[in-house]
């Protein structure tokens, strides 16, 4: 054990004003395939992501991207069909993340140019994905009709199976899901000054085998 | 597939009010042992915990508790515990609630009398732990300050062990760590209206093996 990190003074950051002046956008995750072959299966996907216009971070416990919103959906979404093994149960946990006030205008690849970079080589792939979703407009009084009117437009796609405690449940397609997740995140930041969507997402569930 | 769910109505729910007048607490969560064996390592967990005083309800990706907020987190530490395999990698993603104001009055147990039942039989366990959380005050403007004071106290007590993109980290003893949970959604519950606090932790990560 090291000495003890530094007390944060982030609490006089003003709510509504993005740390970051550039727009950042970003993620973080962690990626749980359930088998002895995890390692291989996670290290394996983090290696094969094309980073060319994402700034990129892997810690023991998870893995971040910066820079445009579709560049880093992009690369979420790559991330996770590459660590997909057909009949290995793998869990998705993200952050999706814009505007935190504590944010800072480092760490970051914006390219604007073609930022969907990984999903040509993917457009092919097919698998079913279930889980969930839930979304955090922070610091606005108005945030649960924001939510409702994201939930709503998931349900008119056919994405969204209905609802629980604390979440949204998903279901369909790994691209019809990850094409609903981005144009949801698209829409809101540009609506929210602080926006988080939470995602979890699973494929090859026990019960499908 | 069966016919599309219909619309949500919580748009109409007013910031500041919980939906729940009883103060319901929750937990949403998902253990990912990176395991062959990953099912029954859930299940058995699942099937020991006490829910003497939790509401409780599992479906194919989760698990939900509600309750007070001791008994909650008291199951889900549990439930963490019960899953350990010495040796085996596994994840724990977890988002607390309190104060949605979608949320209803039903679906839970509230016993106040002696509400951490499971802890007696769990505190000679110890195993280290890291991970990481976010706190995320919803409908509120000082958030930020709210956020800085809760991570200055996890860095005073030695289990937040530093910060990065979107989460501070979390280092300790697996009951050091709940014990700070635990501590910080209770003492933020009270001074919150909405709050909702997104953990990540595992456990015999492969470099230490």
């Amino acid at each position: 054990m090291g000495e003890k990190p530094k007390h944060v003074s982030y609490g006089c950051c003003a709510a509504g004003v993005p740390g970051s002046k550039k727009g950042v956008s970003g993620v973080r995750f962690s990626l749980a395939p359930m088998s002895d072959g995890y390692a291989e299966q996670i290290l394996g996907a983090i290696r094969k992501v094309d980073l060319s216009k994402l700034w990129s971070k892997s810690d023991a416990t998870s893995t971040v991207y910066r820079g445009t919103a579709e560049a880093v959906l992009d690369g979420l979404r790559a991330c996770f069909i590459y660590a997909y093994r057909e009949g290995v149960h793998m869990s998705l946990d993200a952050t999706l993340t814009k505007g935190c006030p504590g944010d800072v205008d480092a760490d970051y690849t914006l390219e604007f140019e073609e930022p969907r970079v990984n999903y040509p080589k993917l457009a092919a792939f097919h698998f079913p994905v279930a889980g969930r979703f839930a979304v955090y407009p922070l610091g606005t009084d108005s945030y649960m009709s924001l939510i409702a009117d994201t939930v709503n437009a998931g349900i008119d796609r056919g994405v969204v199976s209905g609802s629980g405690h604390y979440a949204t449940f998903l279901q369909g397609d790994v691209h019809a899901v990850f094409d609903y997740l981005s144009d949801i995140f698209l829409s809101l930041s540009a609506r929210v000054s602080h926006l988080v969507i939470e995602i979890a997402l699973a494929c090859n569930f026990p019960e499908e085998n």
